[in-house]
């Protein structure tokens, strides 16, 4: 399969080629795991881009990118889907050194405007006029690097079109004034008949020109623009054509070549349905956005999940205190939230794909003297470093961070691991961490977080299941397990149930990792070797935290730190584990025990 | 001076007290330094605000927040203004410490409305029906965040009312989309008259309703609807006012009052000048925004600015290569990228307060093979920890970032510090640092960073001017000063000055602070005592990770770590670098020399 064999086929012939590709991603995808609704909402568009343009010439840019399936069939990694998501097997996200074809990296939201004008401009100072074309959701934009994408976009001179695949949802409901706005004009609007509108805009606008506003005189025309063409798009600076039935291959490719021809800033507003052609995907998206693998370790786990224990332990607590808030961004399931929310809807916030804002809107719940709990995802939170300093940390607000979908995710790459957040959290003054390693201790964290600190509070915890339970009756800052050895594993979260395996050392567990607490350096000062066992990033890592204070402190001992160093592709997490010498073998070998 | 003062005035003295004000202002700022043409457009709309509102139970929320003098003026603190921004005294911004007529940090842009929602929802939620302002200006709303607090105000049910200030420019002259949507709206729409506007609310609107969209009816209705009310605030869900002559008292004082009547989210746009009423700062606001002490040692050093530096150095690579551009998130002359911009506006890019976006549309050119340099302040780059590893890091895209304002800045304060950039920048994986102690050392490494370097580059250098010149020749990645001492300093950036004066001491300065190189180590393994500076903080610092790394090597000797540890007050650079043992006193201290 290829953009040019699409190309040669009848209008007919491409309609039937998307049900082929639709029976493809369900195939693939209930078997590897991935993103299906949002990808069949997306069939039809992607073939429509493909016949009308000409990638990697034109280039295309998917925001969050996990809508790319298609489009990866379609250029030339059909018959690679089996290993989609697998380690060694192609990403399922878009990835520039997977092919010329993917523009730009997709994983986090909200980034495929502004990265799409970046080559723009550049293609346009180079005289190359092909198009830059961003597909984004309406979740997506509901994020404010799209806005302000937009508004930087809608001023430009490139040849710069914004596709807004509008689902009426990001994965959960979406919601938000702008989710409102649109309905609104989905529903109140007569739908763009392509036919007349091409007509209609070639009649009338010139290609390149100052837009409809000035020409508006008198009621009739009036009448028109409020109909049709005054809307907030509009306002920012773009050409607006929409909105059209996005699984109508024939409107949808008459749209795109009309914004082709615009030459200029052009936002083509197409309403689809998630999880189309695919019966459960489109009764349940919210269950059919992200499947695990078959074989995966989440279907299989005897454990607890983490998500589940720490929405059913913060509703224990809100049960109890009416000053706890719940925030979540677009994730109300993803974090375990929905338990919350139906039982305390007036004191749940879902703010949409908008991190910053959330943090910021905690610390503004927390000045008046509520218990804001952000639940978020760890990579996702890299997007409220400057709010966790500057709107938190000065004026010490007490804000709980739940973070979910620390350490390694598995199948969903790069983009998605949460191994920075240690590293990034203890830099904010003030900070307290905690890393339980089963759901118990998570939450008993939690309640310290709420109850015995101040400032910025996070407790983090993995993707999936617990891998033990540590049997630790009350909360305590670290577990120390002696058998005299000489030597010692320091480590922390889930792989702590590794280190319990390796015989002949003593294993000493930080559960509140940061600060370090005083015992855990003393204990540390009595060992002639120790082996500090992170998952997570290397770099401002809590082992170099802890080989720093131990040193500071006349350590003479061995010390060895084995963590995360910069990005980790796609496999399955006990894969990751097991490469970066994580888990019990990998403790076995650097310990020599 | 208080509030309820104020309010016993009447109308025509309050205008008096305007002018009064004003001169207090001038009169403060020509000798404290400070923000000038921000308070000075803004002492009308602060009186009326206080007229209308009952502070503290009302609550004002101050965007960016150095626009606030004449509030602190108004709520007790008149006396105190002869202290503004000196040690001890008062700040520049709102701080809830100093004041409960504070009520949340300002100091960042675009948070106010994400606060303000957050205090309101709190507010609400306790039966509690008093108003909540948030002040921003129209730069301010060019960043992201500020959409996403308007996207999710939008739709609450709270008592918000957003002032917009639209002074038709943040510090340079405002750019995007937006600003030529305000504009318009100014020029091409009557100005709002309130008497009329009251009348009409009150008349045509259900105070707590639906708005006026459902109310439409026919084309006349439609008419009026096209002209004063369908814009993107109310499209976000807002009612809007304006605009209103935000010098107008009276115009001013009426529309709050309406707003304040209607309980419901308002935005009330209001356009003001920077500077009114004092001519110099009029005529040319961009130079009266932020003025130093009169004290200030900028005004007597005798080195040259790293900005200037910065900017004379960029143009000269620029001039000999096209691939070269410059992206600037509002700051054109604060980062001395003005002779670049005359040069080639083409390959210029002032994309407005966003950050986020300006780091991803980097990315976006350097993938078509462009080289983009973001100078940027060290506190705002803040905003865009996750751009750089998401956006740039994974594909290695490679961006140099210029970044100004690292380490103390004075009289700022807490929320302006360049201190968190190391920490920050040294977990995105595969980044490059530079800290140059001089202007020499900075042309040298911006060299280094656009081509020998790849992926994220940071040249980081303070605000001011070079304290010496090293007399280094060409680059090297550190500079070792020995006297056979047993006893090594190690620091780098512009404290380097101080460390060269301690007598009996050797000094081994990094240029290239991160990756560490490995010559460094080895020079380090061979001394007795190492005495680490570092203006930066100590959580994540290069100190941190050099004492790991001698520490892996089997370093048995004497380190000790002189850092910054949180949040900094504000106070002469001088002053700060003195507190926290940063300076030669401080240097010769730790050693003992």
């Amino acid at each position: 399969m290829s953009a040019e064999y699409l190309k040669s086929l009848t209008p007919e012939q491409r309609k039937k080629l998307c049900s082929e590709i639709r029976q493809l991603l369900v195939k693939t995808v209930t078997v590897n795991g991935g993103h299906l609704a949002s990808n069949l909402g997306t069939v039809e568009l992607t073939v429509a881009m493909h016949t009308v343009f000409d990638s990697p010439k034109d280039k295309f840019v998917f925001d969050v990118g996990h809508q790319s399936y298609t489009h990866k069939i379609i250029t030339g990694r059909a018959g690679k889907m089996n290993t989609l998501r697998c380690e060694g097997g192609i990403s399922g996200f878009p990835k520039a050194e997977e092919s010329e074809h993917d523009a730009f990296i997709g994983g986090h939201s909200s980034i495929s405007i502004s990265a799409a004008l970046g080559i723009a401009e550049a293609m346009r100072s180079d005289g190359d006029d092909h198009s830059v074309v961003a597909v984004i959701g309406d979740g997506a934009l509901t994020g404010g690097e799209a806005y302000e994408g937009l508004n930087n976009a809608g001023k430009s001179r490139c040849n710069l079109i914004v596709v807004l695949n509008d689902n009426e949802m990001s994965i959960s409901k979406n919601t938000g004034a702008l989710a409102l706005y649109l309905a609104q004009i989905r529903s109140t609007r007569k739908y763009y008949s392509t036919k007349n509108s091409v007509k209609n805009v070639l009649d009338k606008t010139p290609i390149i020109g100052k837009g409809i506003g000035k020409a508006v005189k008198g009621t009739k025309q009036l009448l028109k623009y409020a109909i049709y063409h005054s809307n907030l798009f509009e306002d920012l600076g773009f050409k607006y054509l929409g909105p059209i039935d996005g699984h109508n291959l024939d409107e949808l490719t008459e749209a795109l070549m009309v914004a082709k021809m615009m030459q200029r800033p052009c936002l083509v507003h197409i309403y689809t349905k998630k999880g189309k052609g695919y019966a459960p995907a489109e009764d349940n998206s919210g269950e059919y956005h992200g499947l695990p693998p078959k074989k995966d370790d989440d279907n299989n786990c005897k454990g607890e999940c983490f998500t589940d224990a720490f929405g059913k332990a913060l509703l224990s607590f809100a049960d109890n205190d009416n000053s706890i808030y719940a925030v979540t961004a677009a994730m109300k399931y993803g974090t375990g939230l929905q338990h919350f929310y139906k039982a305390f809807p007036e004191r749940f916030f879902d703010v949409g794909i908008a991190e910053q804002h959330a943090v910021t809107f905690s610390a503004g719940l927390a000045s008046q003297g509520k218990l804001p709990v952000f639940a978020v995802y760890s990579s996702f939170l890299q997007r409220s470093y400057d709010q966790l300093i500057h709107d938190c940390a000065i004026e010490k607000r007490h804000v709980v961070l739940g973070i979910d979908r620390a350490g390694f995710v598995g199948e969903d790459g790069e983009t998605h691991h949460g191994l920075f957040d240690v590293a990034m959290l203890t830099t904010v003054p003030g900070v307290t961490v905690y890393s339980p390693s089963d759901t118990a201790e998570l939450s008993q964290c939690l309640e310290q977080a709420l109850y015995k600190d101040k400032g910025v509070v996070a407790v983090r915890y993995p993707r999936g299941c617990e891998l033990y339970r540590s049997g630790t009756k009350a909360y305590s800052d670290f577990r120390h397990v002696s058998n005299k050895s000489r030597k010692l594993i320091f480590t922390y979260g889930r792989i702590s149930a590794y280190a319990y395996t390796v015989h002949g050392v003593d294993v000493l567990q930080a559960i509140k990792i940061f600060p370090i607490a005083d015992e855990i350096i003393d204990i540390c000062l009595a060992y002639d070797e120790i082996y500090a066992f992170e998952e997570g990033e290397r770099e401002g890592g809590i082992a170099q935290k802890l080989c720093t204070a131990l040193a500071l402190a006349g350590y003479k001992g061995r010390f060895t730190i084995t963590a995360v160093d910069g990005f980790v592709r796609h496999a399955d997490v006990a894969t990751q584990l097991h490469n970066a010498m994580l888990d019990a073998d990998g403790m076995r070998k650097i310990t020599g025990e």
